[in-house]
C-alpha cells in the first residue's frame, strides 16, 4: 500500500462520518446516509482521477474503499444513538478529510511530474469537491464559499507547504505530515477563532470598501 | 443492438420525458425543456462512461440518442396540450427510467469483470445520476434524498438481484427483465402505499430514538 | 498556438470576470472569489476534454491558463474598488465567454470529425457548463434556465452557423468569427430587448396554452 493509498483510506473514512453526521442534520433515511457518505468520501478523488486520466478510478481499483465507507456512515449512526455528536463534529470530520485528501491528490500530481501550480490546485480539487457534493445535495451553501472560513485557503497553503518541503529535501513522509498538519491546524484555528479573508462585495447595501 | 444499448434507448426516451414534465412545472421556455430533457437522459450513462474509461461516451458513439431524446421532449410538450398528465407521470417515467439505466450500468460493469459490489455501485450510478442532475438544475431537493422514498434502495436491490440470477445461470435476458421488473415494482409500491427506511436524524427538534 | 487555444485563453479570461462578479455580489471572500472565477472557466472546457477522452486536460496542458484566470479575477475585485460595474457587466462578460467557448469546443469536436450534432452539442456544453457550475455554485438559478434568456438557443444557433459556413467553404477564421459574434449578437439583443422563446408550462395556476 503506497502512502497516498493510505491517506486516500483515512481520508474517505473521516469524509464518511461527515456524510453521514450532515445526512443526519437533514433527518434523511439509511440509504440518503449512505448516498451521501459516498458522495462526499468519493468524489474529490473521483474527479482527480478522471483529470489526471488514471484508470482505473481509486474505488474501482479497490472496491474495500466502499466497505470502509458504508462501515463508517453505519457506525456513525448507531454512536449517535448513545452520545450525541457535539454541533461542530460534522467541521471537525471535514477538516480532517480536507487535509488527508489534498496532500493526496498533490501527492499523486508530483508523482506524476506536473508543474507546482497542477499539483496545488489538483490537490486542492481532491480535497474540497467531496464536500462541496456533501453541501449541494444535502441543499447547504458548500463549507468552501462561507465568508471567514479559511477553507481552500488552507488546502492551497498546505499543498504549497508540501510541496516546498519536498523541494528542500525533507525525507519522506515528513512533508506529507507537515502538510496534513498545516491543513487541519489552519482550518481548526479557522472555525476556533472565527479567522476570515477579507471580503470582497458588490451588494449594493454593503458597498465595496 | 447489444441488450445494453436497447436498455440504454428506453431508458433515455423516459427520461427524456420526466425531464421534460419537470421543467414544465417550473415553466421553462422549449430550450429549457430540451436542456434538462437532456442532462436527465445522458447524465447517468455519462458518467458511467467516464468512470469505466469506456470511449466514445454512449451517446457521441451514436449520435441517434439525442434525436430520440428532443422527440421525445418535444412529444411531452405537444401532448400534455390535449391531455393533462396525472400528477405522478413524472415520478412514473423516473421510475422507468431508472430500472432500465440501473440494469444497463450493471450489466455493463459486469461484463467488464469487476467485483460484485463495482457492478451494483456502476449500475446505481447510471440509474440515479440523470435524475439528481434534473432536478439539482430545478431546484427542486434531488428524489434519492428525499424521505420515505425507496429509490436507491430499489436500484441496489434490483442490481444485486440481477448479479444473483447471472450467477445462478438464468438464461438471458432473463435476469435483466427481472432485475429491472424489481427496481421498477419497489418503486411504484413505494410511491403506492409510501413505503420508507428508518429515518436518521440529528435535528435537534427530532432527536435520534 | 491554435485558434482553439486561443479563443479558451479569452474564454477563461471572460468568464474569469464573470464568476468574480458573481462572487461579488454574494459578498465572499478573496480565496472564493478565485475559487468561483476558477470554476466558471475551466468547467466548459474541462467537460468538453473529459467528454472527447482529451488528455492532458487543456488547463493541466498549459497551466498559464489558472494564472490569467487569478490575474482577471482579481483585477476584477480591484478595479470595481473605484469604478462600479454596470448592473449587467456579469452578463456581457458571461455572454462573450459562451460565445468564445461554444466556438471553441465546437471546432475541436469538428477536428475530430465528429457527426454535425455531436459538435453543436459539445460546443453548447463546453459554453454553458462554466456559467451553470458558476451560478449552482453562487446558489442562483442557472441563466441558461431562466425563462426569456435566449442562451442555449444562441450557442447552438451559433455553432450551427459555425459548421454550416465551414461546410459551404468559407476560408478560416472566418466561421469562428462568423459564429461567435452571433452567439454574442443573439444574448446580447435578449438581454437588451428581453426576447424570449414560447414557455412550456404545466403549472397548476398557469395551464399550457
Amino acid at each position: 500500500m503506497t502512502l497516498s493509498q493510505i491517506l486516500d483510506l483515512i481520508g474517505v473514512g473521516v469524509f464518511a462520518v461527515s456524510g453521514a453526521l450532515a445526512a443526519g442534520r437533514k433527518s434523511l433515511d439509511l440509504m440518503g446516509v449512505v448516498v451521501i457518505a459516498i458522495a462526499a468520501s468519493i468524489g474529490g478523488g473521483t474527479l482527480r482521477d478522471l483529470l489526471l486520466n488514471r484508470h482505473p478510478v481509486f474505488w474501482i481499483a479497490s472496491p474495500s474503499y466502499l466497505i470502509v465507507i458504508v462501515v463508517c456512515a453505519l457506525l456513525t449512526v448507531a454512536w449517535t444513538r448513545w452520545f450525541r455528536p457535539p454541533n461542530q463534529s460534522l467541521q471537525y470530520a471535514d477538516a480532517l478529510g480536507l487535509a488527508f485528501f489534498t496532500i493526496s491528490g498533490a501527492q499523486i500530481a508530483e508523482t506524476l511530474n506536473f508543474a507546482p501550480i497542477i499539483v496545488i490546485v489538483m490537490g486542492t480539487i481532491t480535497g474540497v469537491v467531496g464536500g462541496v457534493l456533501r453541501d449541494i445535495l444535502c441543499a447547504e451553501i458548500p463549507m468552501i464559499l462561507r465568508r471567514g472560513n479559511i477553507y481552500a485557503t488552507a488546502a492551497i497553503a498546505g499543498a504549497a507547504f508540501y510541496l516546498a518541503m519536498n523541494v528542500v529535501g525533507l525525507p519522506r513522509p515528513l512533508p506529507s505530515l507537515l502538510g496534513m498538519s498545516m491543513i487541519a491546524g489552519l482550518r481548526l484555528a479557522a472555525i476556533r477563532w472565527n479567522l476570515q479573508l477579507p471580503v470582497f462585495s458588490l451588494d449594493r447595501d454593503n458597498p465595496p470598501r
